[in-house]
């Protein structure tokens, strides 16, 4: 990875802050476009930032100047929200990345790594853990365009030789996520249980997430890129956890019990979700090291110590 | 399906105006929607034509006033030309069909029929013949945005309680089709032919489709209106047919023997596609009827009759 030439597309974001920091720390030059805001954290020495929405192709283009690898974050929408407005959700993300796909070409960048997501593209599934060969059915706006991200980079990558990686990532979680609680369940519990708010469940509780904590991504996508890979892999923890096992999780770590109201289920919402991640592991060596309940700690750890309001 | 009021999206294409035609034999009240132009024919008596683009909503809003069941054969691309522009296939096709979802839902239509293609949704496969639970692979943005809208219909269906009917035809073919040369390649056989043209042929002539006389087609439409059911049905002959064994049917039908160019084979086009019917023949208790070598003497007979140029 040493010296090659990274522009990370949704820099400012929780996973791409991350990932800024792990890929300077291995020696990359990293360049970040993302829109103005994102997560209130400090600059990273070295990184060349840049500011402009994904729809501006001129500063894309720019901005893909020299650049050996495109690592795709961006989503301008939330699993929770696409469904409101899908039309928005096609424009923003699916036009979006194949017009990104057309300035790689024309600009002359070969590789790219996309980010989706595996906790919404296979849809509503028995299989337990689910591998990358499960038929993709998504039942929502979300894993619809994520699906067809997916295929069109499939299609630039085989007519154009461009090298892609797709990863499906499950649940990702840590610090820095989750702000305005319409991402990441995690976040959203210990937030509200900080701030004295009940904790709302849509469903049950006996809906099951694969959660992977942010160094593990980091991590694989480090090793991934290390390993010049391409093709698709799961990545998450291989673990399914409730929504009731998280709770009893959070509350473990905060020594409070959390008042708890439930809701009636999303339809749009899968019940169960464990990524099986047999192909990462043996292909990239890569193995998730912070199990559930150290990683809720470090994520209350950190919201304590960074004041988070 | 006697007394159905049944908008037909695109009825002055080829399938839609067979379809007209069917129909309103079988009992129903047809209400057509297209854009201007589209095949010459004459009107059927009784139907109501209506004339708009696609994208032009309160046209559009009209036009769903009463109806039962939208039969969706709308395409803003065909599969050739997808590619050069998959953002107005994107635009096109995906929007397009998210917004009329949008209008059925608010007018208060609750019945969808849509046509899918049999020939690009599952890529290149060595299953043959490939059953609908076949994994959905499209290697063209024709067969992504079609897998896009199938995924659309099917979170609609849910959300909103709509019966949905998707049917994914194989190559159909018949009078009245491909005067463009862009959509059939039987038709474009036959007119190179009789225009003293040579015949191109993208590759080796091996790749495999199967290929559904008109008639079929409109038959099992109007079998599974009739039958009100739901779900995805292949609809094709079931049997595979090679160009090179195409070549061959269409020289004894014309008595001549054509000319053949064979160019390289392009990027996007799946090598074999033979559907596996087993579900419509049981289910709706259909049976195509018209065997390749009939199907395109009619198609011969009618070419000279028509007299198209």
């Amino acid at each position: 990875m040493s010296g090659k030439h990274i522009l990370i597309l949704g820099g400012h974001g929780f996973i791409g802050s991350h990932l800024t920091v792990a890929l300077v720390a291995g020696g990359a030059r990293v360049r970040v476009l993302d829109r103005a805001g994102g997560v209130p954290t400090a600059p990273v020495r070295g990184v060349d930032y840049r500011v402009a929405e994904f729809g501006d192709l001129a500063t894309l283009a720019e901005a893909l100047a020299d650049i050996d690898l495109v690592i795709h974050l961006i989503s301008t929408t939330v699993p929770g929200t696409a469904n409101l407005d899908p039309v928005a959700d096609i424009e923003g993300n699916l036009i979006g990345t194949v017009r990104l796909l057309q300035k790689m070409k024309e600009v002359g960048v070969g590789q790219l790594l996309f980010l989706s997501s595996g906790g919404t593209v296979y849809g509503d599934t028995d299989a337990v853990p689910i591998p990358e060969q499960h038929p993709l059915e998504p039942l929502s706006s979300y894993g619809i365009v994520k699906v067809a991200i997916e295929h069109y980079i499939g299609m630039h990558a085989r007519q154009h030789g461009m090298r892609s990686l797709i990863l499906r990532v499950s649940n990702p979680y840590g610090p820095r996520q989750g702000h305005l609680g319409v991402q990441g369940v995690i976040g959203t519990f210990f937030q509200r249980l900080r701030a004295g708010d009940p904790i709302k469940i849509w469903g049950d509780g006996q809906s099951v997430r694969d959660y992977l904590y942010i160094d593990d991504l980091t991590d694989c996508i480090c090793t991934a890129i290390h390993r010049e890979v391409s093709g698709v892999f799961n990545v998450g923890s291989g673990r399914g956890t409730s929504l009731i096992e998280l709770l009893a999780i959070v509350a473990r770590v905060t020594g409070s019990a959390p008042e708890v109201e439930f809701q009636p289920a999303r339809g749009f919402d899968v019940r169960k979700v464990v990524l099986d991640i047999t192909k990462a592991r043996t292909t990239l060596g890569w193995t998730p090291q912070v199990g559930l309940p150290e990683g809720c700690q470090r994520y209350w750890d950190w919201l304590r110590r960074a004041n988070v309001t």
